[in-house]
């Protein structure tokens, strides 16, 4: 599926053989997902899969899905997946992201597929490609780079500076 | 406020005086909009402002907006300020965007200001810059760079392709 | 080798049976590449690879390749990859790229293998992944995702705006 | 000139007294500038501006500045902007950068004016506006947003990894 083969890219182990639980948990603390019916649909090494099936709450003015929630499951399913390279007591913080529309997101469901590019000391660059499906054919309609910074893990949350 | 202060910065003056009411109903039309109580505030030549409370809808795990409603309310606003350049038979698509994050999204609205950098032929590129208000302050907490397609109006919705 | 595998990605056919020939006048005429010994590997329909060597002219302060030749050797791979899928009366220009640093570029010669993610009426969509050869291995040093916009030939070079 | 000017921006005082010293030093060992004749022409806390004349070494097929050569003055100025702010200890790497293309670099100069949006514990945020003169006259002609991770200064140079 999508993922971007780079010539050096090396199958990374789960420092935190609690990773798909640690995941999952946060998953279900989303109310993002939780009220756009987002479903974890898949949790490995280095890839995390989500689905978000259309919904009023999800459509722009023209009936697709609104570019913000292509990139919200983007960016949930690029972001979970570098959780699967954090260490027990990490999680991360996006930085930044880019995202590029490759087609109208017009269909019932979309399918994001995240994955770690690099698992540096400070940072961690992930991909996300996003796929709708239309008439129960796949049709691709974003690409996100995402870049995410580690953190030591805060009750509080996360801060960024 | 948030403006790209560049070299050559001209006001642009909207083709279509009827730009407003064009942006309020697209706004209107919008599912996420309403879904997310976001508010359409200010609507001027090369200036859109939107703001989002929040809600158990817009949260990630610790409790803050979500990166991915931050990207929305930020798509929404400076896809907005591209509207009031278009041509009255015009609309626009997102190219692809990129945001950086500033620090946590941590409050209790998110307010949203997007304006014009540059009306091209094909292309416009606008900017967004996002504060959360935290007790009464307002901080910032994401900037984004936006490029859109100009589309000829089509009923059934634009196409990128 | 750096191809994003997206569900839906298909060969596209050069619509320009001379594209070849275009694109290696274009990379003759660059004065850039001339400077910085570039060289221009291979032309394939949506594929085109470029290789620079490392020089004085092309190091930071730290003896490595300065991180804007990465992104010129990327901007050209990725650029030309999309020359491959234009008309005969077309060229394109550049609308924005986003490029992430995998790796410091240290070693005797970069390799920037562009591609065609997505070819658009009025976009074209190109990637590009650069790595870098240090004692005889390839390590990826850079990613870059491209929007390029579709312009009719001019000889006065084309204009954006 | 270019700054965005963001709600809660505020001076940052550079904790390097020697910080001027540093980057200009820095510049020195940079065989890109010199190889482009790059000038730096200002550093001012959480500023900087560098100069590129046009020559045959930065010309693309067209006879502009290529957009690699924007993108390399924009990275040079918004990186030794983010240096502006470091400790004396430290120096920073590029982790990624995204620039729009706002009008074709047809010119005698290019003048890049970076500037720090944000100095975080573990992330710089800087952006940089390039112009070219043209007949005289300054006319935009792209925008960068740039994030740079702070490093720990090394003689052999930082790794990101």
């Amino acid at each position: 599926m999508a993922t971007f083969e780079t010539v050096g890219r090396k199958e990374i182990l789960p420092p935190d053989d609690n990773f798909q639980e640690k995941i999952r948990q946060s998953f279900r603390h989303q109310g993002v997902m939780a009220a756009l019916n987002g479903e974890l649909v898949d949790v490995r090494p280095c890839y995390v899969e989500i689905h978000l099936p259309f919904s009023e709450a999800t459509r722009q003015q023209h009936g697709f899905f609104h570019g913000g929630m292509v990139a919200t499951v983007a960016d949930s399913a690029s972001g979970y997946a570098a959780y699967t390279v954090l260490e027990a007591d990490e999680e991360c913080l996006s930085a930044e992201f880019k995202i590029n529309f490759l087609s109208p997101a017009r269909g019932s469901k979309l399918i994001a597929r995240g994955s770690v590019i690099k698992a540096g000391r400070q940072l961690v660059i992930t991909e996300c490609s996003v796929s709708v499906v239309r008439e129960g054919e796949e049709i691709d309609c974003a690409l996100m780079l995402h870049t995410l910074a580690r953190a030591k893990y805060v009750k509080s949350g996360p801060h960024s500076d």
